[in-house]
């Protein structure tokens, strides 16, 4: 019998590790080949943002071992050079569900802190191990290791295990190590393909894979040149709702309005302050404390239906470059024509963001009946759900690609890389990039842009081509008329 | 100058307020056309969860005012017949994010606990008002009016206005209204859209809505035939991992090992607990709050590889028939033919599912170049990011229609309906769901089953008209023989 029963409504709360724990399947761990993908790229990601972000040429080492292949247990851990943990974060940035140091205007492959919590959750329900961290931050003099899990019900870490020693040498980074079941088998091509793609984003990345069959694939880095790491910088009043401006009062220790406005947002002096106060009819000497909910709704107003602002600063971004992405796109795909393209900073609803497209063709490339995008958010490789990408719209949909002298099958790459201090991603799982109309129109110009390079190479090939023709032709002939 | 600055990593936690306020878009709130159409669809979800599940006949009125047009600024406001909140929990269920009744393995629209606090954060940060709750529970001699808000730091409700008042009549339900910045005349279409789907998956239901524009839509209830409420029903072992388990073992009174085996879930009784134990190695004496990590993994995998349970029993399911939906398709589409299917239960991991699939024809149905697909998951009309939806894939990827004498443009409806004690939706917006095997095939079986129908329909049709045409060339001729 399976004794189900009519009960009276049972209400209740949930902690945010429970909730993730049981909705893991939105955050790309829904079964376990999607668990064993996802586990490489959070570890793999947090590996880049620890080193990129603080201009660290980043050195790391994956590797995949089979513990139990009958059972599908398989250990996953990433090793890398990067800033490393403080030991008392260390223990909460592994084992409570949003917990991050990514929490601010700044881009980074990490936004949600949730990421690395979901792999040790994943590895506890699944084995039952607690996850091991080994991490010596920079300039400590210390190495530590800790043994952690994530306590469902509280949210709080637990650390069966911890310990330190010394450092002799001026090492620093970390190493995660995870056991779960995942399906390797199914998983395999992703993983390898995730792999090839961050290193094509990253060619100043130095990265290795070594699988449970004892396969290493390396991927060397081909220059020492990096992007301009992010600066975080302070909200921009487009982006502003009366919650956020809340929080921001609540905060700030501006004594008056006016010094609230000019000191804790972007783009606005003090003649823009005094013009804003104005229109929200807010005297400039008000404590921002005693503000009222219409006060809050007023000022809110004024930044909204301001026309002037200055657009957000692209500074909190940090694209690619034109010349990385054609470094990238050569070392790994070999085409015979590349080029690319790092559009100017736009913005939506008070977010900056830069779209920067890269073409590859011919050359090593077989050829394929569409377009192959490369899709990238803040230089992650997103390799689910495709087509329901704002990418897959102008690449795969949008552009007429007969336009620029591409027939298919062709032999052609696009690369599309959206840099965001916030990426619309439609899920935690960041698989996909809604549909922002200034998004999709950056990208369709900047695709357009490179397209036409493409279209100027192919136009000359062709000529060449003929040209070759025709001196065959001649040639031909030459011997009878010598 | 944007004041941009590189600063120490800063490491903090959040809440899971915070982190849905701040990640709106993940819940369907990404901008104002989106907003005001989720902020409809979580208040008449719950309405028809805190009716239909309790056997009350629907009657919900759903109202959507113009409070100042030229700032976008709406009211909605929906009132039902339902169960109501006691007033104890009403400011949880409204003001705390992650706080539900339907945290039970039980078929309800709602599971996450989110739904209507987004909606009222989205009036909290877009117009700055609390939302306005009336409720009355069933069998109270009070009626309770509440302004809600949630605190998005501490993830408390805040209440800053609240009274009671005695009832006369036996009135009980629920009356929720909300103020938010919104697009309406953007969602229009596809809020009257959700509402006409709603009203053809629940013809028991008596819905109406009034537009800003004063227009009243009704759809009067068809029918008091309501499917039997779902059961709240004990855990599958098929879909317990060891966090799982371990959450069993916290709560339950259990003394032994066997005990907690029968007591606890399903499909367990004395003689499968022995087997399983011998199994997993584990004494049946055991006190279950004793077991080691090990312990507990071993009992996991002795459910997994176990392979005589009965499937996930089908009682917390509330399927909602064939006959009904028929009379659904049939009253609002008016077609000119319609059949229906509700397949036998099935499951996923320890979830039961149940697949139901109904094909409307002809009669006032515009012809179109694709079958139209109307989506359902428990009940809710799904509008949004249907190409990466399970049912999509099936009915419009992998069907050849031509089989079943359907040659487009044709004026196809297909009906799918998936219900679940957990629905894969891939993310908290529900708007798709996931590829998973089981609920692929199950689709395509149903609607297999169901276009065979129309093709023995289409089939006779054409005979008819064969033979009609006949009748007409002879009767053509009768005068001149008669
Ligand atoms: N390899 C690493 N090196 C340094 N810090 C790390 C590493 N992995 C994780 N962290 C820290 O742990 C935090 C939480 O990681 P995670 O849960 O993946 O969330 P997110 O990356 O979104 O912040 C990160 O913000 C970072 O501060
Ligand atoms: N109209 C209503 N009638 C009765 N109860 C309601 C109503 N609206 C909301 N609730 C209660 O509030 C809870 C929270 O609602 P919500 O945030 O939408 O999450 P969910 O629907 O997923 O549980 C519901 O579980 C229900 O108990
Ligand atoms: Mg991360
Ligand atoms: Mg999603
Ligand atoms: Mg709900």
């Amino acid at each position: 019998m399976a004794q189900a029963v009519v009960r009276a409504e049972q209400y209740r709360g949930m902690g945010a590790a429970e909730f993730f724990y049981r909705n893991k399947e939105i955050a790309g761990f829904g079964n376990p080949t999607r668990a064993i993908y996802q586990t490489v790229r959070e570890l793999v990601e947090n590996s880049l943002d620890a080193t990129e972000v603080h201009k660290i040429p980043p050195k790391i080492v994956v590797q995949v071992e089979a513990v139990d292949p009958d059972k599908n247990i398989y250990r996953v851990t990433v090793d890398d050079n990067g800033i490393g943990i403080p030991p008392d974060k260390a223990p909460y940035a592994f084992g409570r569900v949003l917990y991050s140091s990514k929490y601010v205007a700044r881009q980074t492959r990490g936004m949600y802190g949730l990421g690395v919590k979901m792999a040790v959750l994943y590895g506890q329900m699944t084995v039952g191990k607690p996850t091991l961290v080994i991490t010596s931050p920079r300039g400590s003099k210390f190495t530590y290791r800790f043994k952690v899990k994530v306590n469902v019900k509280t949210n709080e870490p637990e650390v069966p295990e911890k310990g330190e020693w010394p450092k002799s040498g001026d090492w620093h980074g970390t190493r995660v190590s995870i056991e779960l079941v995942g399906d390797w088998r199914r998983a395999r091509t992703k993983i390898l393909e995730y792999i090839k793609r961050t290193a094509i984003i990253a060619p100043y990345a130095d990265i290795t894979i070594i699988t449970p069959e004892g396969i290493l694939v390396r991927y060397p880095r081909k220059t020492y040149e990096m992007p301009e790491p992010p600066k975080e910088a302070k909200p921009h009043p487009k982006g502003i709702d009366i919650e956020a401006l809340r929080q921001i009062i609540d905060k700030s220790k501006a004594k008056t309005l006016k010094q609230l406005l000019i000191t804790e947002f972007q783009s606005i002096g003090p003649k823009t302050a005094s013009v804003l106060l104005k229109r929200a009819g807010l005297e400039p000497d008000l404590n921002p404390k005693t503000l009222t909910d219409d006060q809050l709704k007023a000022l809110v107003d004024a930044f909204h239906s301001y026309e002037k602002f200055r657009p957000p600063s692209p500074e909190p971004l940090s694209p690619i470059g034109a010349e990385l992405i054609k470094i990238g796109l050569k070392s790994v795909l070999k085409p015979e024509f590349v080029e690319a393209v790092t559009r100017r900073p736009s913005a939506y609803g008070g977010h900056p963001f830069i779209v920067e497209v890269g073409i590859a063709y011919g050359g090593e490339i077989p050829p394929a009946d569409q377009p192959v995008l490369y899709r990238y958010a803040n230089k992650i490789p997103l390799l689910y759900d495709e087509k329901s990408d704002v990418a897959w719209k102008v690449v795969g949909e949008t552009i007429d690609w007969s336009n620029y002298k591409v027939s298919f099958p062709a032999p052609l790459v696009v690369l599309v890389h959206i840099a965001s201090t916030k990426v619309p991603y439609k899920g935690v799982g960041k698989e996909s990039v809604m549909e922002v109309p200034e998004i999709e129109r950056e990208i369709r110009l900047a695709v357009q842009e490179v397209a036409r390079k493409l279209k100027r190479y192919l136009t000359k090939k062709e000529k060449e081509e003929e040209l070759q023709k025709k001196v065959i032709t001649f040639m031909k002939y030459v011997p009878e008329v010598a």
